[in-house]
């Protein structure tokens, strides 16, 4: 299989987690190194990482990190309490604090360690094997829609909305890629044009409120967009600015699918109405680059995610393959329980 | 009449055409003289003025400069003609221009002021108007939505979106405004919220992609856009990003509302389809204030508006009262021919 052109978003370097610092995308590839969890948090509330997979395996590593330096099990259990609440709308953070943690409690660090390395070596699989599935759905040539990044900097690597879209043009399929540029913190213009940039798949960038007449016009095959956390019932939560896509695309018919692995569809979130949806400082709104935009003293609101009722989205695509119509029964499927089997 | 705290967007000053320059708010109030026709069409390209009335106001005193700065009538009738095409979309820029024109023709230099002059006090005595009729489609304390900027700034005073929600204000209604933002050139965020900020009326900015989300959780009651150009059957051109709030809007059943004085009405132009719509330079899209957002290298498509059609729009307002569910019928009452009278 081919190198990857974009390095691991998280990885564990000589006792710190290294994460490449999204914030400095796409004028420069600069890594953070946290030695701390105080560090770790501080870089995930920062959105130095982010991205609903990439935040699963920060946390995993995160607990490796806290087992490292710490000397007595109750800080290192405090430490992963911390990790576990740094930024509430994604489900894969809490997911991977607490599969290092359970490997702690059983094997100490070095168990600690191993698990959250098995973690982020998983999340690249997951996501191919979920772009090699959501793939079949990218037409020949097909003009895809996407918003914010999903891609291999939201997650260890390869991506998962643009993961579907990497299989399709390595299939062949030769895809162009509108690219939302996903106001306030910009992750599309910076992160997934960048992303594309290096994969050399075709992009052209718009702003957020162009979508609507773009697919007006005809010019939209496919959404494709990740998730933080899809509900038990299939609601999904996402990035701000994916909802007024759905109902476009179910205006407009055109298929709106959700990328995300198994780990994002928390079962014990019974719809979208129970997703705690995070506000983040108005500065994000009011300031781009330090460069303030509105008069001085002015307020914004600044909700970082909306949620989309399931009867809107035309599949999820996960590592096991894509539910179409997705519905309470047809995603219990997929539940932890099934995989473990008859106990 | 209380004095408006918002000075006149576009005025006639010692020979020279007076511009509020609307790049530089909501930093710095300073103007832009202009003593050509063509410096004139530069601030018109540049957006030193924008918004389809104080387009029109622009064109008229355009042509008032070229009947004084030139001396023979055909270099007049060849600015005017570039002006009218400095930009494409707004109608009443060719309109103010025909206006001034027409009085060139028959008066000279001293007509053509007088016309520009003339036709540039109707537009606040307009908006006005129109503002009280669309007042009482916002409720008390009303949570209202608007897009880009329709205030005193994209008119010659007073504003027809903002029109309306002032004249609420003005009437005890304490209308609460969310601001959308509105990228690339941030129409929202910096003018809008400025002439609220002047007004004191209650306000909140938000990114273009949350408007849709605002919607879900119950807190938006109505939404009121101005317009570029109306065509004949009643869609809407108006700032791209428009349209996806009329979409929206329908789906939540939340009145979609139009301000715009009669003469954003193009009866020329029999439907949405027959709209020219801008396409404007990349570079709006891929940085803000200097700032690069995108990879280097990126490319963006920039289509200024969208269009809106008719079927989703609740109500036009404008000066005449407000026209619910408008059609071709119902419209053609505006036409210019019915105010002529039998010939």
């Amino acid at each position: 299989m081919a190198r990857d052109p974009i390095p691991p978003t998280v990885s564990w370097r000589l006792g710190r987690v290294r994460l490449i610092d999204q914030r400095a995308l796409p004028q420069r590839l600069r890594y953070v190194d946290c030695t701390t969890t105080a560090e770790l948090v501080g870089a995930i509330r920062d959105l130095v990482v982010r991205g609903a997979p990439a935040l699963g395996a920060s946390g995993a590593y995160g607990v490796a990190l806290a087992a490292h330096a710490r000397t007595r099990r109750v800080q290192v259990r405090s430490d992963a309490a911390r990790l576990r609440e740094a930024r509430p709308t994604a489900v894969n953070l809490a997911h991977g604090v607490d599969h290092a943690l359970a490997a702690f409690e059983h094997g100490g660090a070095s168990a600690a360690l191993a698990a959250a390395k098995a973690y982020a070596e998983a999340d690249v699989a997951v996501n191919r094997a979920l772009g090699a599935h959501g793939a079949a759905l990218v037409p020949d040539q097909g003009r895809v829609l996407t918003h914010c990044n999903a891609g291999a900097l939201a997650c260890v690597g390869y991506g998962t909305a643009i993961g579907v879209i990497r299989a399709a043009a390595e299939a062949g399929k030769q895809p162009r890629v509108w690219v939302d540029e996903t106001r306030p913190v910009l992750q599309g213009a910076r992160l997934t044009a960048w992303e594309l940039d290096q994969l050399g798949i075709a992009h052209t960038i718009v702003v957020d409120g162009a979508a609507g007449s773009l697919m007006a016009r005809g010019e939209v095959d496919l959404i494709v967009v990740g998730a933080d956390r899809v509900a038990a019932n299939g609601d999904v939560a996402n990035k701000i600015g994916t909802y007024p896509l759905a109902v476009l695309a179910y205006h407009h018919r055109i298929p709106f699918v959700v990328a995300a692995p198994r780990s994002t569809i928390d079962f014990a979130t019974p719809d979208g109405a129970a997703i705690v949806v995070e506000d983040r400082p108005e500065q994000e709104v009011l300031t781009v680059g330090g460069v303030p935009l509105a008069p001085q003293g002015s307020s914004a609101a600044n909700p970082a995610f909306d949620v989309t009722p399931a009867a809107l989205v035309h599949a999820i695509v996960t590592e096991d393959g894509v539910i179409t119509k997705p519905s309470p029964r047809v995603l219990a499927r997929l539940a932890p329980s099934r995989e473990k089997g008859p106990e």
